[in-house]
């Protein structure tokens, strides 16, 4: 019998500079960086850079970037056709992993040999946001919003989302939510990306491959979960009731708990500020303190504190968007941070090629290989 | 600096009763049967159902479960629009991706929680196949050709490839390359697929990740690089010149090698004998001469076996299937495995999320989360 991990807990698959997560102190780093600090300071496009590039941009190449961005939003006619083609009550992230699947069939591919990855890979990022945009407007029987090349990456994703140019409240909301979203580590997408990659496929082969592992439950699942919980309980009073019934009943109370985090989420704590903000300038806070109630309830029955889910899922619903699209918009932003990990992967690549130990029977039968 | 594995080499994730791979003596068993036996006694249909049961199904069950995979062939015409919408000259594996990908939007999901997810998987393995085929004739500018239900899972593959309906001494070499293909552990792709089911996404999510994943040239896209190798190398006298000058030059050669075996893969043991049978009945023994005389020089210069790969490639090339679909008929048998270790995975299920060793620089801001 062996001693081994599920799951792979704690295990070290090898070194990354796109990230450092210390779970203890509740730290979270892009490329050196401290999250509060891109928050603040930088814009989603500007992290892009920072991941793909390891700096980040003076201001120079910061508005040249974001040129860059916009001019490779807009997508091929046959994507729009292909989205046509899937039935309308699909998951949406089934019915994105397809898209961007597609999406690599119509570009040239992008390999670990390409001379130009760096650059190609900004097309990967930039559509996926159209890609999501179409997806969601498509599924609410409404015209597709071409994108705006004027908005920056976060306020034209709104646009597009909307069809209506968003306030600069919301559109630095968005941009804040990218930028929390856009890495976190090896991750179960994230290291699914990297095993992809590890055999030498092509990019879109592995970003296909974080769609499809983000959309679990366990995973990037969860931000809808939270907000379905919320609306169940609908008023403040209900919260305990409804916490104490979760843990009577032995039941997973959605956005809390984290494999590594042992404290507070720093992308929560955040969020958890941007929620009380939108619901301040909308003058609805009740999901709010609905929310906060909760987190300290559970915590203090459990231990167990709110992750990135729990807070995010109200700063959507505020914005009003769509309970069903709330995974795919965390692809949104994570696309970036696979990307970021897919390049290093191949930059220093073995092939992911692990054991798993028989514990079956073994039948004797007339013919043998041996 | 922590003492990793690159690649998990040898790192145990779990206990399976799939599948046991004896590296050392050369054994390979799907839930404790050998290969070896079968393949000479069993049909694909009998291992997919052993795959996906954990037992061999009696002679009724075998015929019934022949006609529930019959039964699951055709395509919805929407998938032939979709095939049709992909650019000809896309990557097979690609179009494949995207293809299993939208199958997957036009099912019910199958989830973990699915009470018939046994029974539900069996639409993906066999419509696998008809999708494989279809790709195949609309990149060679020919009619899509409808499956039969009266031909068996090779039979019915090799007559929707090529529009004729094939001997039997085809559909036998094929039956036995899909029983020998269809599962091999926690092999790259199979192990990725895992990682996506850990989620508890849906089953095709997982497949498409395995498809993704096997793509890469490290992995399942070896095949066609060993036809190509042969192609190049033409004629038995240039065999010894090509491998001198690859080793010199320290590139790969194709078809050698694997992490698992010390010694010769069992699956090619019985492809090698089946590459000389094709090609004695075909009268053109000169692929498999060429590739004894390589498999022979290469192991007494580098000590390294062939692999899976090396003898399928002639195999296939004598039946007359194009070198661009030797990867998409590898996911055609391969697909058996991934469905049973994702069933698998589900049935006791840890989400994967290892770590990453941060060795990168951390900036000070004068913003940070603590």
């Amino acid at each position: 019998m062996s001693d081994f991990k599920p799951g792979l807990e704690d295990v070290v698959i090898g070194y990354s500079s796109v990230c450092f997560l210390d779970g203890i102190e509740g730290r979270l780093l892009y490329r050196g960086y401290d999250i509060a600090y891109l928050a603040e300071k930088t814009s989603f496009e500007d992290v892009v850079y920072l991941l793909l590039n390891g700096v980040l941009p003076s201001a120079e190449e910061s508005e040249t970037f974001r040129a860059e961005m916009a001019a490779q939003r807009t997508l091929p006619k046959s994507i729009i056709d292909l989205i046509r083609l899937i039935p309308i009550d699909t998951h949406p992230m089934d019915a994105l992993r397809t898209a961007i699947s597609f999406l690599g069939t119509t570009e040239e591919p992008v390999l670990n040999t390409s001379p130009d990855r760096i650059q190609r890979v900004i097309r990967g990022i930039s559509a996926s946001a159209t890609i999501v945009a179409a997806l969601n407007r498509v599924r609410q029987g409404l015209e597709i919003v071409e994108p705006r090349q004027d908005l920056s990456h976060a306020g034209n994703f709104l646009y597009m989302m909307t069809g209506k140019e968003p306030s600069s409240e919301h559109t630095k909301l968005m941009d804040v939510a990218l930028i929390l979203h856009a890495d976190h580590e090896s991750n179960a997408s994230t290291f699914a990306a990297r095993v992809t990659a590890s055999t030498l496929s092509d990019y879109y082969s592995a970003i296909v491959t974080g769609i499809g592992t983000l959309k679990g439950p366990l995973h990037g699942g969860a931000n809808e979960a939270v907000m379905h919980s919320l609306l169940e309980i609908q008023t403040i009073d209900n919260v305990i009731p409804y916490v104490d019934e979760k843990l009577e009943k032995k039941e997973k109370i959605m956005g809390f708990g984290h494999r590594v985090y042992k404290t507070y989420d720093p992308r929560g704590l955040i969020l958890k500020k941007l929620s009380a903000q939108i619901g301040d300038q909308l003058g609805e806070r009740k999901w709010f303190d609905m929310s906060v109630k909760m987190e300290e309830y559970v915590r203090d029955r459990k231990g167990l504190y709110c992750n990135v889910d729990f807070y995010s899922a109200s700063v959507y619903y505020l914005m009003g968007l769509p309970i069903e699209m709330f995974t795919p918009i965390f692809f949104v932003s994570r696309v970036a941070g696979y990307t970021a990990h897919i390049l290093e992967q191949w930059e220093n690549n073995r092939i992911f090629r692990p054991r798993l130990e028989y514990n079956g029977p073994i039948h004797s039968t007339e013919i043998t290989s041996k």
